[in-house]
C-alpha cells in the first residue's frame, strides 16, 4: 500500500501514520515528492485489514498495490488451468459450447433443445431449474423437476448439464443432478453461496455481476478456490452501462484481461451480454477470435414461446448455422496459430 | 404491452403477433402510425408471460406500460407508510437516524458507540455481524457474539438495533436479536433471501443495489411484501458510476423518486453513498431537504483503528455536530411547512 | 507519479525505467515491497509529459499523485472565490437563481418569462439563443435575434443576463449581449471554445459534461483560467448512468467535492438533473442544504408549449413556490450557522 | 410516438392532450389498457417539435417509435455504403488498416512511423496534429506543421492521411493536407463542428463519444450527412463504465448494432478502447470477427518516448505481427463466407 499524504500534511499527521503502521508489525519508507509526501507500506499486508489509515489526518488517500486474490492470480499459477468436467476440457485450446433454452419449461420442450444442441455439436447442455428473476411475479421454475428432466436429458445425449443454483439450500441438490454448478449475475457477491460451492466438487461457472469489476470477480473465484474447489470458470455476459439499445454492454476486453490477470478459463455468454438474437453470432465469432474458451448461448425450440428470454434466444436453424461457423472457426485459429491462449 | 413493428414487418406478421396475443386470452388493437404500425395489448398481463413478442418476426421491439409491482406501488396504497419499529416510527414526518461502527468489533467498542449514538440523539444502534467483504481474507465480522453484543446495547441504552443479514440460515438469529432486519447491497436481488425475510414479522431496511434501477428495487421490495410482510423501508446508498472521486455516486433523486412511485418510506446512507466522512455532512443535510424520512450514518470511537470502513465514518465530534445541525434543519422544515412529504 | 513494477519486474527493467526517469532531470526513488517494488518520482512533474513510463517492459501502472490543475485548485487558492457578475455576487454566502425558458422562443414568451423571473426574486434570466440538439432537425434556437431579445428582457427587467455560447464564432456576439457566458455539458471538453472564452472579460458558467470526472471538469476550468479569465463558477446538471428513470443522475455530492477540490462556486440545475418538473424542488431544496451557491431552473410559461425541455420546466406557479421556500430555507440556513461553506 | 396516460388520468387529461395532438396537424388514436390509457400519435413527426407532451397533466411517459435520423438510416438506405477514400474503400468486405503515433512529434518520428505502417500492410497513417487534451498544460500538438509532415509522409508511402479536426476554424486547413477528417470523441456533439466537414468533400471518421448511445451517434452522422456529405463511417473506440482496469470499455457490439441500424461502415480502435497495447491484438481480432470494416491502431517506433499515450501503443514488431494475424484472418473469413456483412 501507497499512503499519499496531503500538500499541507503537518510532521505530526505523518509520525502519527508511521506509529500506526509500525504498530502492526509493518514496515513505513517515506518518499518526499515535490508537493506532497508519500508513505509507502512494506509487510504483510493482511496485518493492514485493522486499520484505516485514510480516515487518518493528513491523509489524502491510500493507493493499493498488491492484489486481495492470490488463488485465482496468474502471479502465483502461470500456467493456464484446464478444468475438467467428466471428461469435457475447458481451456487448453479446445472450444467448448453450452447451450439450451434460458429455463426448462417441460420435458418435451427441454429433449426437443438437448437433441438440437447434441446435433449442432455443442457439449454441455444449459437450462435453468431455478430462475432468479426481477418480478415475484415472473415464472421462477420448475426446480427439482426440470434438475430431473436435465439429468434425463443427459442419459439421452451424453451431453454435460450446466445449470444455476440460486440459494444454499439448492446446492446439494442442484450438484446431484448437474456436471458443473452456475453462479449466476445476481449473485456473484452472494458470499455464502460462494462458499457452499467451493465445497463441493463440481466444476462452478462464475457468471460476472451486473456492475461487476474485474477486481470483484477475480476475488469472488478466490472466495469459491479458498473453499476447496480449485474448478472455476469465468463467464463474461456483458456489464450495466447507460446504453439502451442492447440489454448489456458485453466487454469482450474482459477475456483479454482475465487470461492476463488469471489462469482460469474464461467463456462468453453472447445471449444475455446483448438480449438480441441477431447480434449472438457476431459477438460469439468475437469472442472466439479474443481467445475465450467457449460460448453460452440461449437457444429454444420456439423462441417465440419462450417463458423467458425469447427476444434473445437462438432458433434451432440460427443455431445450427452458428455452430457450423464457430467450428471452422476455432479450427482455423487453432492451425494458423493465431489462437490467443494467454498475453 | 406496446409492440412496435418493424418498418417493414408484412401483414402476414402483424397476423401472427395478434394470433399470440388471442392465444393467450388477450386482446390486441392495431394502431396505423406513419411509418410503422403497432399493436397494444390489452388484459391481464401475467398472461404474457408465457409470450415472447420480441422474438417473433417483424417486431422491432416491444414496450412494458404496467409496472411489475403492486404492493409497494403508491398507485395501489396512495397514503403514506409509516413503518413502527418496536415504538420508533418511520415515515410521516419524523427523523430517525441510524448511527454506530460499520462493523461490531467489540463489546467495548460497540459500548462506547452506543453510548455516544443514544447521546447524541439517534433512535437505531447499527453495527454489522456478518460482513460481506469483496475479499475472503478480509474480516468478515463476529456473527452471533457480534448480535448479542448488540443486544446488550439495546439494553444499555434503549436504542433500537438494525444488522444486516447476508444468508438465509442467519435470518432467524438475526430476528431474535435485532429489532429490523437490514438487506445489504449485494444482496439487493438475493430472492431467497428476500423471501425469507418477508416472512418474519420483523420490520426490513432494504437498500438499493451497486446498480440497481429504482423498477428493480421497487421489486425487491415487492418479494418481500408478497411474502407477508408489508414493512419495508428503503435505503438509498449511493450507486455505482465512473466516477472514483467518490466511492459511488449517491442518487438523492431516488428520494424523490420513491416518494413518488411508492407508499413506503426511504432513509439515505451518506457513509456509503460517498465513502468519505467529510461529504457525510453536506449529503445529510441534502437528503433532510430533499424529504428522506432518516439517515443512517457510521460514526466510530476511533476512526483510524475501524476493521473497516474507517475512511467514511464520522469521529464521535463530528456525529454530535451534525446531528444537532440535523436536527435544526429537520424542525425548520416541520414548522415552516417546507417538508417534502410526497410529489 | 509512483510507477508499480510487475512482480515479476527484472533488475534490468526497473534500471530502465530509473534511467529513463533521470534522463528527464527527475529523481527516483525505490520503495522494495514484499512483492513488488515501487518506483517514486521526485521533481517537477511537467517534465515527465516526454515520457511514457506505462509502456515500458516491467511496469504494471503508475498512479498520479499530483494534480494537474493549478489555478482551479483550493490548495493553491484557500479562500472561497466570490464572482461578481455585474454587480450580483455568487458565491460568499449569497443564494443565486438563474431562471427561465430552456430556449429563447419569442420576444413575448421570453418577456412574460422574464417578468415572472424578477417577480419570483431571481437575479438572472436564462435562455438559450443557441440550441445544441440530438438531432439536425430539432429547433436549433434563434441565434442573434434571440439574444437582443434577451438584452431587451434586461433593460426591462433589470436581471442579469446568462446564456449559453456553443461555438468560438459566436463568442464576441454572445459577450455583447450577456453578462454570464454559459459552456453547456456537451461542449465541456471544446478546449478551443473554453479557451476562447478565457479570453473575455465575461464570467463564465461552465456545466459538467454527460459523463465528465470532477477531474476532468476542473481541467476544465483550468484551460478557461490559463487564458486569463478568473471568474469561472460551476454547474452540475447530472451525470449519465444507467438509471434511466431520471433524465440524468444529478449528482449533489460534486457540490461537497467541489468545495473540498476548489475556490470557485458551484451552482446546480436540478431541471436538466432530473429532467422532471416534479422533481425540480427536493432537488433544489437539497442542493442548497449541501452547499450550493445557486441553482438553475427552468419556467416556462406555458410548459406544455415548450419548444424544447417542457417536460422539466416549472409552470409560473410551481416557480414562485419553490422560490419562496428557497429564500426561507436559506435564510434559516445562514442565521443558524448550518450553512456549509468549504469543507 | 406513444403516450403513456397515469393510471389516475381524467378524461379532461385525456382530452386535452387529443386536443394538443390535433392542434399541430397530427391524428391521436386512443388505446384503452387494462389499468391505463394509451394515445398513439400518427403523422410526421417533426410537427411534434413544438409540443411537450410529457409536461401535461396526467401524463406519465411518451415513448418515440420513429427515428430521429434518415440520411444515416438503413432502413431508408438498404444497400451498405462503401466510402471511397481517393481509391481506397470503405465497407464492402475490404478489411482497412489505419495505423500510426497518436501524435505527430517530429518529421523523423512519423517518416519512422510511417515506413513501418506502410511496410506492415496497412492504408492509412494516423497521427494527431491537434490534440484535444484533458489539462491545458499537456502537449497540445505542432498543428499546421504537423499537418505538413502527414502530407509529406503521403508523398513519401503513398499512404492515406486521416487526421483529426478540432476546431471549426482549421477545417479548411486540414482539408488542404489530409484525406480523411476525423472527428474525437469529445467532439462527436460540436454540432458546429459536424455541419463545418458536412460541407467539406472529404469522408468523415467519426469517433463515437465518450459516453455517447447509439442514438446520439447515428444523430451525429445524420448531422454531417444532412449539410451535403455522404461519406461518413462510424469509429467505436470505447465508452466510459465503472470499470477502471481498462481505459474504455470497448462495445463490440456497437459494430453488430450499427451495421443493423445503419449502411454506413464501421471501424474500430482497440488502442483507446482498452488503453493496453497488450490487449489490442485480442481485440483487433474480435472486431474482424465481428464484422467490423476497418481497424485504428496505435503504432510508435518507441512507445515508452510518446508524447502522449504511450502505454496503448505497439511497437513496431507487435504491430507487424498483428497486421500479418489480421490479414489472415480477414482472408479465412472472406473465403469461408464467414464474414459478417449485415444483420
Amino acid at each position: 500500500m501507497v499512503i499519499i499524504m496531503n500538500a499541507d500534511a503537518t510532521a505530526e499527521n505523518i509520525k502519527n501514520v508511521i506509529e500506526a503502521i509500525q504498530d502492526v508489525g509493518l514496515t513505513a519508507q517515506i518518499m518526499e515528492g515535490a508537493q506532497q509526501k508519500i508513505v509507502g507500506v512494506i509487510g504483510d499486508k493482511s496485518r493492514m485489514g485493522s486499520l484505516a489509515i485514510d480516515a487518518m489526518d493528513g491523509v489524502e488517500k491510500t493507493v493499493e498495490i498488491s492484489k486481495s486474490y492470490k488463488l485465482a492470480s496468474r502471479e502465483f499459477h502461470p500456467q493456464s488451468t484446464v478444468v475438467d468436467v467428466d471428461g469435457v476440457k475447458i481451456g487448453g485450446g479446445n472450444l467448448v459450447v453450452m447451450a439450451g433454452p434460458c429455463a426448462v419449461e417441460s420435458r418435451e420442450q427441454l429433449f426437443e433443445a438437448a437433441d438440437l444442441v447434441k446435433k449442432a455439436g455443442a457439449q454441455f447442455l444449459r437450462g435453468g431449474a431455478y430462475k432468479p428473476r426481477t418480478s415475484p411475479y415472473s415464472f421462477q421454475g420448475l426446480e427439482e423437476t426440470g434438475l430431473r428432466y436435465l439429468a434425463e436429458a443427459r442419459e439421452r445425449t451424453g451431453l454435460k448439464i450446466v445449470t444455476e443454483v440460486t440459494e444454499v439450500e439448492a446446492v446439494e441438490t442442484v450438484a446431484k443432478y448437474a456436471d458443473m454448478l452456475q453462479i449466476g449475475a445476481r449473485n456473484m457477491q452472494n458470499f455464502r453461496l460462494l462458499k457452499e460451492v467451493g465445497r463441493t466438487d463440481k466444476p462452478v461457472l462464475l457468471k460476472r455481476g451486473l456492475a461487476a469489476t474485474l477486481n470483484e470477480w477475480l476475488n469472488a473465484a478466490e472466495y469459491i478456490m479458498s473453499e476447496g474447489n480449485p474448478n472455476v470458470v469465468f463467464c463474461e455476459r456483458g456489464i450495466r452501462t447507460y446504453e439502451t439499445y442492447t440489454r448489456n454492454t458485453l466487454d469482450l476486453s474482459a477475456v483479454a484481461a482475465i487470461k492476463h490477470l488469471s489462469h482460469l478459463p474464461i467463456i462468453v455468454d453472447p445471449s444475455h451480454g446483448t438480449g438480441k438474437w441477431r447480434m449472438v453470432k457476431p459477438m460469439a465469432f468475437a469472442a472466439v477470435a479474443a481467445g475465450a474458451d467457449g460460448l453460452m448461448m440461449e437457444m429454444h425450440p420456439n423462441p417465440a414461446k419462450a417463458l423467458s428470454d425469447g427476444p434473445q434466444s437462438l432458433t434451432p436453424e440460427n443455431f445450427s448455422q452458428v455452430m457450423q461457423g464457430l467450428q471452422q472457426l476455432s479450427a482455423f485459429l487453432h492451425t494458423s496459430g493465431l489462437e490467443i491462449t494467454t498475453l
